[in-house]
Order: C-alpha cells, then sequence, then structure tokens
C-alpha cells in the first residue's frame, strides 16, 4: 500500500507553522511498514486542493490529508473531499451532537458555524477518536473504478495523532493485507554528541542497512536527547520482540552507559519511578531554570506521591533568606548545594535539587552566559547510618536563554538519576 | 511569478528531519510579495524527482529546488535537474577548484566524490554565495517553449539561507518586475475561541478579499493564543507603514477587547512590561502549573529587574504550612487568593499570582479534571491609601494535563495583565 500526505494550509506555504505534523506521520507509516513517497503542501484553495489530492490519488492507494477542517470559512477540505468524491455534504446528527456536547461541558454555547464541522460527504465514516470538535473522516473514494481512500484528520497536533495512532495506520496495515507484525523500540540517551553517537554506531548500522531487518534509525531530539530507534519485523508479536531484545543486547555494550530509558520514558518519568521505588521524597530549588525544572518534573501523571514541591529563588535575596544560602557570590557549587539542602528543608523532602547560573543574556558575578551549578542532595546508608550526601558540579553549555535552561534541567536530572 | 519549492530527500518523508526548510522558504517568498502555492516533499529516487520536478514546472515560474547537492550516491539533484533539462553534466574547472581549495584552506585533503559537486548541468550557473562545499545552481529550462527556471540549493540550512537571501529572492524580484515593498503586522489575543473570532473577523476579511491589499490571515497558536495578520504592499515603506496603522485602527473596535499585544510581543513580555512601568515586583505560587508560570514568566531576558521568585506548593502541606493556607480544601478560589498573598509576602514582591486546580490523570476533591482557581493579588491606591485587591476566578478547562497546565499559566497571567 502506497500512502501519500497532504498538508493543508495557507499558513503553512507561508511559513507561518512548520509542518511537523507530515514528518510525524511520515515517520508513524514508516514504522509500520507502509511506503510514502510524497508529502505535499498546498494553500487553502479549493482548486489547488482538489489537484493536490487527485495527484495524489493518481499515484498512491491512500491519501492522509490533515488539516482544514475546522469551522472557519478557511476551512475547506470537508467539501472538496466531497467534490473528488462526487459526492453530496450531509449534516450528521450524531456529530452534530457531539460538538454541541463538548461545548455544553465547558459551560459554553456552541456558535452556530461549529455545525458545519458535522457535514460530511455522503458515504464517508467518521474517526472514532475524536479528541476536538473537528471529527476526522475516512472516506472511500473510487479513482477511475480503483477503490482508493482518503482519510481526512484535523491540523491540531494532539487531535490528528490520536487519530492516526487509534485508526489510520490500523486502518491501513488492514488494508495492505500484510500480516506481519512491525514493531519498533526507542533507546533513550543523554549525555553524548551526536557526531560521537553517529560514529559509535556506524559500523553497526551498516551491518544491519545489508541484512535490512532490523533496522537501526538515530534521531537527535534536542533537549530530550538523542533516540536510537530499533525497528523489526516478523510473522509475530513473539518473534518481534525476541529482534528487538537480541539488538537491544547487542547495542548495550555500545551505547549503555548513555541510556537512561525505553520508548516512552523520559528523563523525568525514569528520575521519578526510581524516587518512587526508593520510597524518597522530591523538593527542588532552582534559580536560572526559573521553574523549568519543577515544571518538567510535574509533568509526570502521579507524581504528586513522591513530589514535595519547589522554591524559585529567582532573586539572591530569596536564596540568602528563605533558603540560607551563605553571604557572598550565588552562582558556585557551594550556593547550589545550600539551594538543595534549604529546598528538603524547607519543604521536607528527602532529595533536593539546587540550580545556579547564568542563563544570559549577560554576563553575571563574572561568570559567562552558560555557567551553571547544581546539586543533589540525598540520604544514603541505612538505619542509624543515614547521612546526607550533596554531590555538585559546573557545567558550561552554548546557546540562548531557553536552550540553557532546557539543558541544565536534563543534566541535573541525570545526575540524580545516576545517584540512584 | 509563481515559485514552488521541492524538497529532496527521504530522511524528510521518514519524518527523521523535519522540513523546516521549506516553510522558511515560504516565509521569504511571502515576504517578497512571491506566490507560492504547492511545496512537496519526495525522497532521494531519480524517477520521483524528476517527476515532481517537471510537475512543479509545468505550473509555477520557477522551482526552488533544496537538498541532493551532497557528494555521495544519494544526492542525485544535479544529474536529475540535467534530464529535466535535456543537457549533459560537465565538469566545471572554477567550481572543482573552489572546493578543492576549501578542503586545503582547513588542511584536508579533498576526497575525489566531492568532485560531482562541481559536474553542473550544461547552460546552468552557479550561485555566487557558497559556504559550503556545494555549489547552488541557476538553471534555465524551456518547458514547453516556455522560459522557466529551477534553483537548486543545497539542505544544509546555512547554506541554503545564505544562496536563497543572496541570489533566489533577488532573481526573482527581478523576473517579476515588482519593485513594490511588503511588510506583516501581528496582532496576538487571547481569550476568544477560533470560531468567535472567525465570525467577529469574517465581515472584514471577506472585505478586503475584494480588495486583495491590505490581507487578513488568521492563525491559531494554541497556548499562544490566536494571532491576526495584516501583510500590506505599497510602493515604499512609509506606505505600506500607512496601510498597516489604518488596518490596525480598523480592527480595534472589532477585537481590541482581545488584543495582549503585536508581533513579537507574547503574554509574559507584556505582563513583565507592564509590571516594569509601574515598578511594581512579581512573586508566584503555583500548584497545578507546577512551575510552568514561573518558567514562562523567566523566559523573558531581563525579567529579574522585577521577578522575585516562586514557590511550588505541589503538596497540600506546603501550601497550608509555608504560604499559610487555611486548613480545608485546597482547590478554591480562597487557597488561590491565600497562595497570591502567601507569595508576597514570604518573597517580599508587590504583587502575587496563585494557581490550583486538577491537572489530572484523575479528579480531586470531588473536582473534575480541569478546574482551576486562580487569583491575582496587587496593591491598589496611592500614598496612604494603599490597599491590597485580591481577585479570583475559577475555570475550567479541557485538554490533556500538559494543556491543561499551559493555559491555566497564559489564562492567568492575562488577567494580571486586565488589572494593570
Amino acid at each position: 500500500v502506497k500512502v501519500e500526505i497532504v498538508a493543508i494550509g495557507t499558513e503553512l506555504l507561508l511559513g507561518q507553522i512548520v509542518d511537523t505534523n507530515s514528518s510525524w506521520i511520515g515517520a508513524e507509516l514508516a514504522a509500520a511498514g507502509l511506503n510514502s513517497h510524497f508529502q505535499t503542501k498546498v494553500g487553502d484553495n479549493p482548486a489547488r486542493m482538489k489537484e493536490s489530492l487527485e495527484l495524489a490519488l493518481s499515484r498512491s492507494d491512500a491519501v492522509i490529508c490533515c488539516g482544514g477542517l475546522g469551522p472557519t470559512q478557511d476551512d475547506l477540505t470537508r467539501p472538496v473531499i466531497a467534490e473528488v468524491m462526487g459526492v453530496e455534504l450531509e449534516l450528521r446528527d450524531d456529530l452534530a451532537g457531539k460538538i454541541r456536547s463538548m461545548f455544553t461541558s465547558r459551560g459554553r454555547d456552541m456558535p452556530e458555524n461549529n455545525l458545519v464541522q458535522a457535514m460530511v460527504p455522503a458515504g464517508a465514516s467518521p474517526i472514532a477518536q475524536q479528541p476536538g470538535t473537528a471529527p476526522g473522516l475516512v472516506c472511500p473514494v473510487n479513482y477511475n473504478g480503483a477503490q482508493r481512500v482518503i482519510y481526512a484528520v484535523p491540523g491540531v497536533p494532539y487531535e490528528m495523532k490520536e487519530m492516526v495512532t487509534g485508526t489510520v495506520i490500523p486502518d491501513l496495515r488492514a488494508r495492505s493485507g500484510d500480516t506481519s507484525v512491525i514493531a519498533s523500540r526507542v533507546i533513550r540517551t543523554w549525555g553524548q554528541s551526536e557526531s560521537g553517537l553517529a560514529e559509535i554506531l556506524a559500523d553497526r548500522i551498516e551491518a544491519l542497512d545489508a541484512v535490512g531487518n532490523p533496522t537501526l534509525a538515530f534521531l537527535a531530539s534536542g533537549v530530550e536527547g538523542l533516540k536510537v530507534r530499533i525497528t523489526a519485523k516478523a510473522a509475530d508479536h513473539a518473534g518481534v520482540n525476541a529482534i528487538l531484545d537480541a539488538e537491544q543486547a547487542e547495542l548495550e555494550p555500545l551505547i549503555g552507559r548513555w541510556t537512561f530509558g525505553y520508548d516512552d520514558d523520559n528523563m523525568e518519568t525514569v528520575v521519578v519511578r526510581a524516587l518512587k521505588e526508593k520510597g524518597l521524597t522530591l523538593a527542588v530549588a532552582e534559580s536560572l531554570t526559573g521553574g523549568y525544572l519543577s515544571g518538567r518534573i510535574c509533568q509526570v501523571a502521579g507524581v504528586s506521591e513522591i513530589y514535595r514541591g519547589g522554591i524559585v529563588a529567582y532573586n539572591p535575596q530569596i536564596k540568602h533568606g528563605l533558603l540560607e544560602v551563605p553571604d557572598g557570590p550565588v552562582i558556585t557549587e557551594q550556593a547550589a548545594a545550600a539551594m538543595a539542602e534549604g529546598a528538603c528543608r524547607l519543604l521536607g523532602a528527602d532529595v533536593g535539587i539546587g540550580t545556579t547560573g547564568v542563563a544570559g543574556p549577560d554576563d553575571a558575578e563574572g561568570k559567562p552566559v552558560g555557567t551553571v551549578c547544581m546539586a543533589v542532595s540525598l540520604p544514603v546508608g541505612e538505619g542509624d547510618e543515614v547521612e546526607r550526601f550533596t554531590k555538585t558540579a559546573t557545567i558550561r553549555l552554548p546557546g540562548d536563554r531557553e536552550r540553557i535552561r532546557q539543558f541544565s534541567t536534563i543534566t541535573v536530572l541525570d545526575m540524580l538519576r545516576r545517584l540512584l
């Protein structure tokens, strides 16, 4: 089955929004073993939308059409698909009711123009997943006698993703008649450079390329670290898992020292899991990270079990007063240590993290932008022998204000992870 | 002049790299008043590359072909363009010398395969800018008797940008014979739904569409709110600014009550600017937002002048203890108010913000996921008459944990902005 992606929206052509949707869908298709040869962006223009959809239908078996399902005059995907299908739009009462009840549950009246979202090409069926007001659609098309299909999904990423994962990919796999199982495993790493990791893995990637199964892909993901993705194909789930396990074991001696997790793990879920396992509570005291560190930790569902809270000590007076950092400069490992210990004391936590540094734009205390001092304080030993141990480090990060805050957050969480 | 972008690279289709190049070029074309109706991504496959280029030539006057100019076997743009032009590749000694000297100047020998980068379709001319080893090319094409042009630029962003800015855009502007100036202004709004704003602006957009200058574009940008972009064209900069000013004044009565800023403003820069103007310092106490609120505020460069810091009171004990929230339930407006006032007291700030609520995944205190109580506490009056005023509100937000945290952050910042 050949699949093509058509992304709709003048804002995409104008570069006001980067089309990350097509890239995400492309990766999902590849992971599912589905071929995709073209991706097109076209503006909110009915004639050109129609031209793009018909071209896609002429050379692919299925088209994923992303965007243009909103309630405004610019949202033309529904009528254009109806034209391509050669059918009329009809009001689906079930969808209209669903949209209306979404507004009602938020205590708001539905603007009447939202009703157009329930106007669906005759013969199309709604996608079961519908996290927003826009229904997704599966639209069968007879193209010169060949049975083809257009999937219409919204441009809002979280809505699109739920529909593609929940309906589009399984439906495409079923159509392809391919009953083999494809699965991926992502190895998450932190602390090695992109070119470094590429060099370490070059031989292995070349060896696998010659065989074709499994395959390795290598994804630089900024503050999320570097991801190594293993994709395998086999007759059944057990077979795929055996290949994935074997390849993971093969890679372990090469990249294990930078591996912090797998698949949906990220640095904060791994740290929170480790803290829960050890029955330790956490508190943070942050300066240059400004709340970002605490915010990352609170992204983990169920974190309230171990997370006490945090102090954003942005002004030095807060550091010296509330957190009892000794008088003097505050961009030092000593200050970071006092902050980590102060967070434990003030918020009643077992483990404390402290960050202080220079996010820019200007140097501070004679330290250049990008200087970050960090500390982790935690109890070591058992029973009567428990003592508090505080580890500190100083790093120097490149990049702008935002990047420095993000990278120092992940770096200090990785420091805590290694200590646990 | 109609311009089309064709981005080359299997890694783009597989989503291993997001195609930010096309978005960037699209924005540059729009800013230069050049129309672009289609953008296509295609893999490193000569037949499909040729198909994409010929399709683009059939419906546009010029094609910017991005990527595939490297020295490896995957780099097929040069031979494919030669085929489309119906000419041979020829070795350009000047380019070969330039590439060789680039290696020499870095103290390295040139690998022989880099020589293919000097193989150029007969009749093409190199682009003057060449920051890397890949020469860019201007390739005139006779397409069914019409004079068209393909610009070949590398996929490496900084190399591509230098060539597009330095040669491609000026060349296209010269071909179009257009000497007018184009500029945009973005109006940032918060608090009105997408469909609501679309309804309010529908008549104005229709009226402007009939004239064609200026134009209005409407961008839903998630937690960044809804953006309204005015784009105008005139003979000179003064003329463009006059049109932008007039249109902004026209829109003010329609959307002014939701407008919080313009162009590069965002909610936190606007709030920080207002606090600086009034000489007020700020502190926050947050629960469900978990540090995200403080993190957003700290994204503003120079915020240390007014920002004292924050307390992330994730555990209820921290709310009752450190922040002196009265005993009892903590997902109430009273608790939010006590948190805002506690932040002012504890961190020595004039203005305090408090947030508490249910980010999910589970309900809490009998309140459903998405319930958010917020408070802003600030001094009102002058001289001896200064009193503390605390405003509270409760909202109910849709979406997942992350979205609830983001939207409540911007909503409470907007509440503060309106009070200032």
